[in-house]
């Protein structure tokens, strides 16, 4: 099958590896020329601007749309909406808001285009791994694209299977799943990245609370030196927490305990403000992504001007110098 | 009456001089030399050291003890313990833990000698306004201070009667209470305390809020330059979050809306902590007393190894480099 | 001066009251010809639509509207948008999110008409006490009807007034406060609202604190019978934490110590999240607002599905029947 | 080797099997004859007291006690000290609180009694899978018992290898690991299992956004009838997310997407309040631990105190009776 890509960086580049090795043909676009040479010499179509991109594909034309959330994404869907034709396919696989979705798919639909999302994880490992899918759209146009989802998908391998699935929907062994209408992939996919942010920063917390244990607060009978990398290790063995996010974390304690390449700083995506959005809209609580929402805000500041304002506080009612002793409360 | 007051920093100084400003007599002692210099200028009777200060009280003996809670407390307690007799009375003002106030007061009892412990809430403004007071110890040693209590609370002013409490006891319409055994009254000053880093916490992220609506993140057309130290005057009239924590944080934003004076490292008490873990130990959920607690531990580091966890697991999965651009989950 | 008031609930219905109390006239309309009726007798003009309404107001007329947020707000608007003419004011007094605000004054602004949104707080207390303003809107416009705002606000009163804002607008000592163009109002009354829960929760779990203490979890040495009513009312008298909030909590409590007449089923409005939405778009941390939030979500569910997802996770883990007797995570 | 197994529940009983078909003998009590009889039955040596258990150990003796934490772990621990000798090895195999490790150790130590902590975690699973084991203790004393230790953990097994682990210690591959002086093993499996409460919790968040985005609360043309049992398969196959937990929760949904055996009242341990605790301790902010924590408080109760504290104040301040329409704040 035939495959246009636009947007050549780490996932739409690996993407495209991926489905050459599977036997799939692929025209490839990016704004910058470099990434575009690169997958040529790799066995991709080169194109140079979006018109010539449209013109090499095959129709129905299936244009994968693989760039930042946001203003861009939505540029290049508009430019492809006047570029393609009647029942040709736009695959958004980004991380768009699934609000978005809805507003493509209204305006490709005017032109008879159809429109897909697909929520994508994998990050750098996917092109060997393959990728976990969220797929949302019209039900005939998702399967008619199988064997591109096919290919790019994990596969069973030799993953346990789950115990009671006779009757499911097969392809979510396989790591591709059609969820619903447009924008289901983006949602779900959405929640995946919110769950992603709470895991991260429930291990984050723990090897907090174990390094600091060989801290002065600690008495010295209970100080503990904790080996992290091994606790990492251990942990991935028949433990309750094993995951592929603690694998991860193995890894880099293993090349450096303490971790010292790393600021701290830490950022976030659409997805994990977008999940409390919708938890806040449904109303239902969702104390642990939140907080693991805010704890990334506040990483890359200094001072909140939260703090300051409770300094003030202390100030004028105790006459407090920050940092110092304490006063009557 | 006569009363013995052990440290004369900020609060124990203040209460000595509205003690003696409603005619009540005082035994002074603090290891500074200067502070019980001062306080003599002012007419308190000065001592040289604890058994000094035993030895120039009236029995029964009356010894408030203002000391930081923890060590210093517990030794100071301690030494009285050898120092006083049958009938004497020593009282913890300080911010002391409530379980320590139980084996405090095991202790003295062996020695016939009375303990009670007192929470104090009065801060700077406690010797003009009068100090809210949290008593904890047996009734009768309580009901016979009554009048050292009296004194220092700030009594009826023109604050507005609760409607229906005409069969419970006065004296909290003074501003003090028995709250029950040895331990209850640092108990409940335990938990002012921790509701109050939640107060604290919840104007301080409001603030946050009005002043970064002003911020680059916000579309032009709803950004707005509010006026902070306008916004918390107006909400200390007529609105339901007017408090004296507002009047506070309106008198610093009008001494400067900017705050810059403050680094915006907080500091925190045994109090808050031992209320999260109060609640911890009854099994009531205390979500925001928590939040409030972490803010302060998060505003004292530069950065958390939490957070360079989270940096190390995105690197790990993208290839991600902080502070950058983001991968697909 | 004449203003009109659509909508006559407990807030319209008292702000109209006290506007006729300051000498001011009012022109009242609402669904329910019983509240038309009632005001009538009370000295204010009836009218039995919306067409007589406006056309019963002096130009250039100002309507305020005092409706429940979003869809009946929106339509009333709209429809007033119709009658009303060049140099008119439509003043939403009510609990609008600050961006309709400026969707509604782009409406009104084709024809002429102005805007001015004011957040109102005061509920029940507001007749009497008067009501905190925060207003959005053109300037000339919201100066030109300050003797409306000023009658409605709660004046100085015996409030303590705030060092070094001799500079500063005069207006926030009386209770009102221009924050800024439309929506600004709005945005300060939400945030306000964001704080309000934030407080709220701080005492609710404090008090709960206090309250569980009595419990069989606690060791019989350390388990106190708090008196709750007296804690509040010592707590309102020189205490750091003294507020109207905890005045509120203070009748509630001599009333019914055990609140039993509450079943715990808090109702949320749309201030509260649009609070939490603006952090999340300004990258504020605001966990404790979250919080405070989320905790009202819950309590209007007997059982989140999250729980049992936990219920379930532990059940296939450690075989578990919840609830029950622990198994080793 | 020769171990003595005291308790045979659910953890106990799976351990003496997985030694027995190790090779290892095991002698074993319980207080319930039939669970003594059973194991019997599989070729464990019965014991009918603790005196008798002891009096059929080889010397060194080597007693593993799988009890519940707190006081039943600690008399059978008191008890073995006056039956044992020295030399002799006692290993606590449960959930107890390391700081009780520490006065365990203290007080078997008078003795010549060597003490051992082992954090275990396996769940159901640990029989066939094996056995995660954090371990605390004098290094000689615990690499004597290695050969039990490696019997019961999982092995390398098919797990990816972490790179960059050459020079660590191997055991931790194997799944089992010396943490450190006695105390550090339950140190480690406490913060173990504060991590899986947050772990589960973002799960638990992150399906009831996915199952309420079905509900009233959102407009239809985005309102997703998703299928969970899927979701949780296809994110078990390459996405970042996928875990042992996401597992059982993938089989805890294909077996019921309702999960409506369960009530959704969650049990919690000491190990999840203890790490909030040990967080507190070390000033660590811990929000997503403490959270998840509380979010179990909170299952297990129809309504807090807290939730009706405010709407006590809702009540007071707005006039307002719960639950209903929205009042102004």
């Amino acid at each position: 099958m035939q495959l246009g890509m636009i947007g050549l960086g780490r996932m739409g580049g690996n993407i495209v590896r991926r489905l050459l090795r599977h036997g799939h043909r692929c025209v490839v676009y990016d704004k910058s020329v470099d990434a575009v040479r690169g997958l040529a010499g790799e066995g991709a179509a080169p194109s140079h601007d979006l018109a010539d991109f449209v013109k090499q594909l095959e129709t129905p034309r299936v244009a994968w749309v693989m760039l930042p959330a946001g203003h861009i994404t939505d540029q290049t869907i508009t430019e492809l909406a006047g570029l393609m034709a009647k029942d040709d396919i736009v695959i958004d696989g980004g991380n768009s808001f699934y609000q978005d979705d809805i507003r493509h798919a209204d305006l490709l639909r005017e032109k008879g285009i159809h429109f897909v999302d697909v929520g994508t994880s994998g990050g750098i490992w996917g092109f060997e791994r393959g990728y976990c899918m969220m797929i949302g759209g019209d039900k005939p146009v998702v399967d008619h694209r199988d064997p591109i989802f096919k290919a790019l998908a994990p596969g069973r391998g030799n993953i346990e299977r789950t115990p009671g699935r006779e009757r499911r929907d097969p392809r979510a062994e396989e790591g591709y799943l059609h969820c619903g209408p447009v924008g289901a992939g983006h949602f779900v996919k959405m929640v995946h990245n919110g769950i992603e942010y709470g895991i991260m920063q429930a291990y984050a917390e723990g090897f907090d609370i174990l390094r600091n244990v060989a801290g002065p607060a600690i008495p010295e009978n209970r100080r503990y030196q904790l080996e992290l990398p091994d606790i990492a290790e251990v942990w991935r063995r028949g433990s309750v927490i094993s995951s592929w996010l603690l694998d991860l974390t193995a890894i880099a304690l293993a090349r450096d305990p303490q971790l010292s390449q790393f600021t701290g700083q830490v950022a976030d995506s659409g997805e994990g403000r977008w999940t409390v959005q919708a938890a806040i809209e449904e109303a239902v609580p969702a104390e642990v992504l939140s907080a693991a929402l805010y704890t990334r805000f506040r990483s890359r500041q200094d001072h909140t001007f939260a703090e300051r304002i409770l300094s003030a506080m202390r100030h004028e009612f105790g006459g407090h110098q920050e940092p110092g002793t304490m006063v009557s409360g």
